[in-house]
């Protein structure tokens, strides 16, 4: 049977798939947003309707996220790899440089931005063995004069998220969140800045969130271009020039809807119960599929796994796509398969894919 | 009579008014983009049907702007004020400054970029008398030894515009077009670079078009961050990291909608008729209405204007939102009234304007 409006399940890294109910709300509010006579893609910044639409995304993500007036929450651009620059450009010194945990590409490819600016240091890596884990507590060495430990929270390619928040003993904690943002409640507290792209589980590309305690995005260099300084964006509520506010409108429709359904204790264990689903599908398989990442480091967001050959790997993206099953191919740095499961992919399209993975392991094992 | 789906004449600024069979087609397409069972917000910026719309967006892009293989369209973001950072980080340097032409706020904004890093000079300025022309030919000094000539080609606050390309004797020629973007046909094959934030005339803010010759483009210095290198958007066709493919989706659609009209001189034609309009409204006014910018610098983008008092010109917005006109006020830096008709502005939009100016008039002269 087709699904609604010929809609597939759509399990792509990112962009990912968004709630239904959120997608039928722009769609219907396009050619006029609440009575302005105008669209949101028109309307300007500086307009009431749209400072209504603005405050309210940054007042839901911080209820969801349990954050008070100590924390600012910035709408920039450029996604986390723009990020990558930001960080150390605005903290990190000589002295006083970035510690980074590498457990992935993205976790590696923010250290090498600060590394070619001469202000990083690795605490721990987990590259030998292909990034099947996110490196335990014991293994970080966090260097005491360090201006902040890095960690990339949830590793999209190799399907490993971490499990436990870091004890940095002072050290402030800077995390990439982009994989696994307002997809679990964490105690948000003990982190003093999080980013994430938004394109996979809150809204279109095209805005990156920034939530951070106000004292430190206070602190950026005076001589950084204005729009390479958080203290830009805290000063003037991310509103110095035009934001992208067709993205942040959506973010913010997102951020209602997580609400609604119950916040981020709801997120989590349906999120949980689809992940589980998929694993079991992998563990009792006989070995017909292999899981990347080591259990005690599995992603609730990214399930990666590998079939008994390329060649049954093709054959199993292309007949999953047949089943509306789309996106499942994996990166080429691990291979074989990745489900991405998103707070807005429905349970029944996880159950689809798992019904799906035992009649192909049964016609090919 | 209330217009279509309620909605209004939208001269504001920027966010401006978009056309309405585009917005139209996005709200059609909004849960299923081109048969692919998804969003585009949510469709891979991998994927097939994606890459059409990016290589089109270009295509149409360049084929109206009459350029050919030796250019590029890159998609950024961060806005124009990103790019006043960018431009002088990627090209100029102690011996060979940025040359700045000061004729509005952003072009001032830009120069102090430069300026800020020490790599920026001034080759001329209208500042004196409140930005109402654009310096001429005469005016300009050019420093034969800068790295690029910089020029905002259309002031948004000031309603000033270029009506004529600068001669440079070879020193690269770079604009902010962000306000008058594909609004009229010109000889873009005299300009080295040329940037847009998109919001004005093209679409959804959050991308930021960069048109420009490739070699120079592949000239970012090496030890750039990765983000803020043009080279790596020429390098990866702007697929570095995921792209804010709305906005890039949405700037496609308007691109063939501009192509569909005739192209450029249509929109040019459209245009002038639409500013000479409001211009006789103004010139013709016994001196009520006010013109801010000189008569051979005046914009076909954005009508600038007093009334003789500020009484009188809040009474106007007031009256004029009430007849479905939105968004006259002018920026607080030059007062009075501001009519934004970029290229959606539909003609009888402008007509309405013009008629209530005249009625305003002749109950308050």
């Amino acid at each position: 049977m087709p699904l609604e409006a010929n809609r597939v399940y759509n399990f792509n890294p990112g962009p990912g798939t968004m709630p239904l109910p959120v997608l039928k709300e722009v769609q219907a509010e396009m050619l006029n947003f609440h009575g302005s006579g105008e669209s949101i893609v028109e309307i300007s910044h500086r307009a009431p309707q749209y400072a209504e639409v603005h405050a309210q995304a940054k007042a839901d993500i911080k209820e969801l996220m349990g954050l008070g007036d100590d924390y600012e929450v910035l709408f920039m651009t450029g996604g986390a790899s723009t990020q990558f620059a930001l960080l150390p450009l605005n903290f990190a010194t000589k002295e006083h440089p970035g510690s980074y945990v590498l457990s992935g590409s993205f976790a590696e490819k923010c250290y090498k931005e600060g590394a070619n600016l001469g202000v990083a240091e690795i605490a721990a890596s987990s590259k030998e063995g292909g990034y099947k884990h996110v490196p335990t507590q014991d293994e970080l060495k966090i260097n005491s004069e360090a201006a902040y430990l890095h960690l990339c929270y949830n590793n999209t390619i190799y399907g490993t998220e971490y499990h436990y928040i870091p004890e940095t003993n002072g050290v402030p904690l800077f995390a990439d969140m982009s994989s696994d943002m307002l997809s679990r409640p964490l105690d948000f507290k003990r982190f003093d800045l999080i980013y994430a792209g938004v394109q996979k589980n809150l809204g279109p590309a095209g805005v990156t969130l920034v939530i951070a305690k106000r004292d430190l995005l206070a602190k950026s260099p005076e001589k950084l271009p204005t729009m390479f300084k958080y203290s830009t964006f805290l000063n003037k509520d991310s509103l110095f020039n035009t934001p992208p506010a067709f993205c942040i409108y959506f973010v913010g429709k997102v951020a209602a809807w997580i609400k609604a359904q119950g916040g981020l204790t709801v997120m989590a264990e349906r999120n949980k119960k689809k992940a589980d689903l998929l694993y079991a599908a992998i563990d009792n398989s006989d070995g017909f599929y292999r899981g990347h990442a080591d259990k005690d480091s599995r992603s609730f967001m990214n399930v990666t796994f590998r079939l008994p050959s390329e060649e049954l790997e093709k054959q199993f993206v292309a007949e999953a796509a047949e089943q509306a099953l789309c996106g499942v191919k994996g990166h080429r740095s691990v291979g074989g398969m990745r489900a991405s499961i998103y707070n807005a992919m429905p349970y029944e399209g996880v159950e689809r894919l798992a019904d799906f993975m035992e009649k192909f392991r049964k016609a090919h094992a």
